[in-house]
């Protein structure tokens, strides 16, 4: 459907058609909050094509963000009453039986969240490009950052390069991205409840391995990326400072860059690798594997080192059903990324490796960020980056799901005897 | 100690020493079997130094099978009765209280692998390079060959690039080969018993992954460099399947090549830096995370996927602490790569990040590929693969018999209540 409209020569500035393949494959991005474009959204588009986009965005995140919090309470239903307690307590603003309610709240919520969002950027947007492109500017942004969309109308690819050393924009957008990846349940239970001791688990792990990714990743961005003359070496100390901040903040799936992608090290591209890998939190636009998945795996494989029988994590012991999910998650996240690489440099053998590492990662996460192969890729790479980012959206969080369901199913089966193997 | 002769300048054919850092590389390498040279190995070193690096690479191979295979033999042990008894049926020609009689039937068998492997490749090498030198080059290469070092005397980095459609040469490295990464306990097995279905799971599972592995390798290498004209494309038929055949083989912890590494195709390197991660199997002379590692852990994920409780495989089921150690093993494998790389990354800008993946999954693996880059590496570089194969070699196995050690003490501990939190 956005396909077809995005097709339409008047949403094209040149007034022809982009065609088939580039209108699926911007419609596929818009609707999954990735971000990769292959043509340049800024200036490429009428302001018809730019409203298609954004509203294909606000669908996209606001859907999969309620659906996404529907199921978690979902999944707090299904499982013991003592469990379910725990998370309807942590949800206790909602009424469980109303879908319509929340839905409503999400929608409040999302609409406060941008709209403050785009007051703040009008104050840079408004005095740059005049009220109707800087208030169109500021909605546009705002919506895309919150949505974790990374979609940017400044033109040729630049994305927020141009405003990498400017305080108020990166904080604004940081801000956005952040609590866009947080996930409701998360904004919710941190607005109603003061002490950190009362958060429920889930809020606990969310909120302590979002820190932790942020300072790690912004401290080894600033050492790497100090000294390179084409990102941070030529910036003043306080836009080393915001660049290295906004680079921790945007590859937990954002997708904006105030740092030009393609001039990063190899040590950084592959270190953004790995945090677009790990994503944001269940529950949220964000993608990759989940922040909270990635944690009870790091848990439960330093538990099983220090020869526990449990993992835990602040006093609570985490179920054996959701390390297994996890690992289930991360395992078919990893092959579906091999897979992809693979695939890729076998359509694209002109690329570089780590480009194509890159793309099938950012593409999977939802990411959006790009070291600038996208447009260049071939029909077929087209075709599976738009099915990576599919599956990348809708992948794992299906999975987690039927493992959920398979779960209720108490199966009755003969036992097999145990018999040892040698490993490692 | 392998290093200061190597440094000796009667080791070099130039008279002069190789300095302490690549004697260091170049023992280190032999030792823990990886292959990987600063120095080519051919050209570089006198009969005195390449005399010194086989008897490394046999004290290094034999040492490791050894003890692999001991403490395979003391994880029966240490394990409930009726673990025990599986695994002195399994190795029912051993007397558990004799490590010597262990040690001196390993040798032994050793010996007779290799000697009957330098036979047959004598009736290549002797008519080829003369008596003296022949009967050398057989003795070296079998015994590079079993023991999975993949060091070669040819010259010029060109390992078995010359005998890519010789059928003698490619069978019976590749017998050697297989036969050094199965590991004594199941070539034991093997050799004592008749039927498939009285093997110990743990041979089963070797022997159907490695067929599977063979296999699926030797199909993927020949179908993606069928028409590349560095590699297979200008090779005789028969050419191509021996040249895919061997390739399939070598990543498995060899090391040595009959395909030109560097003119592989992009796809070609990525599936090969797979296979070298999976590695041989446990208690032999092979790298890596090991087949047996690997397949639990595909085997596990498989069942949470289709919801079963316990990983089933062959009719037994595999207890809990050993995925629990696979899990381990392989997220800690894939950590120190992580690791690697990124440091590599850093201190090599130069290179290509494919080549420095491949480099550091190959020293962690000890395969000792390589795409060309070793001889190139800085100082620091050469110290870091150098403590790669190191750690390559003896950490998974460390791990596993720690992790071993620890099951055993049993914990009184207070069990915190669960709590569930979101994933995927
Ligand atoms: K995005
Ligand atoms: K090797």
């Amino acid at each position: 459907m956005g396909a077809i409209l995005l097709m339409l020569p008047i949403a094209s500035k040149d007034g022809h058609s982009v065609g088939i393949l580039n209108a699926f494959f911007t419609a596929t991005s818009a609707v999954c909050v990735t971000g990769l474009v292959v043509v340049d959204t800024g200036t490429h588009w009428t302001v018809f094509g730019k409203t298609v986009i954004i509203l294909l965005i606000q669908i996209g995140g606001l859907g999969f963000m309620t659906m996404a919090t529907f199921f978690a309470l979902l999944f707090g239903k299904r499982i013991t009453l003592r469990e379910r307690l725990i998370m309807q307590e942590a949800l206790n603003q909602f009424n469980i039986s109303g879908i319509v309610r929340l839905t409503k709240y999400v929608l409040i919520a999302t609409f406060a969240i941008e709209g403050m969002g785009a007051i703040l950027l009008a104050f840079r947007f408004v005095p740059r490009y005049g009220w109707a492109t800087g208030i169109g500017f500021s909605i546009f942004h705002a919506v895309s950052a919150f949505c974790n969309a990374g979609f940017d109308l400044i033109g040729n690819f630049r994305s927020l390069t141009l405003f990498v050393d400017d305080i108020l924009i990166n904080v604004v957008i940081c801000g956005l991205i952040i609590m866009g990846g947080l996930g409701f349940t998360v904004i919710v239970e941190v607005m109603n409840k003061r002490k950190f001791s009362r958060y429920t688990l889930h809020t606990k792990l969310v909120l302590c391995i979002t820190a932790v990714l942020l300072v790690v990743g912004f401290l080894v961005v600033l050492v790497l990326e100090f000294n390179n003359p084409d990102t941070l070496g030529n910036l003043t100390f306080k836009g080393k400072i915001l660049g290295a901040m906004f680079h921790s903040v945007t590859p937990r799936t954002a997708g904006f860059n105030s740092l030009p992608t393609d001039k990063l090290s190899m040590a950084t591209i592959f270190f953004t690798i790995i945090l677009m890998f790990i994503g944001g939190s269940s529950g949220s636009t964000a993608g990759g594997v989940k922040i909270t998945t990635a944690g009870v795996m790091v848990l439960h494989i330093s538990s099983i080192i220090k020869g526990k029988d449990d993992t835990e994590a602040f006093g609570r012991r985490i179920p054996r059903d959701i390390i297994s999910r996890s690992l289930a998650v991360i395992g078919i996240a990893m092959c579906l990324i091999i897979l992809v690489t693979m695939i890729l440099s076998i359509t694209e053998p002109s690329q570089d490796f780590l480009s194509i590492f890159f793309e099938a990662t950012s593409a999977f996460a939802t990411v959006g960020l790009s070291v600038g192969i996208t447009p260049t890729l071939s029909g077929v790479g087209k075709v599976i980056i738009s099915l990576t980012m599919f599956a990348g959206r809708v992948g794992p969080f299906t999975i987690a799901l039927a493992l959920a369901k398979q779960q209720q199913k108490k199966k009755g089966l003969v036992k097999y005897p145990q018999e040892r193997v040698i490993v490692g």
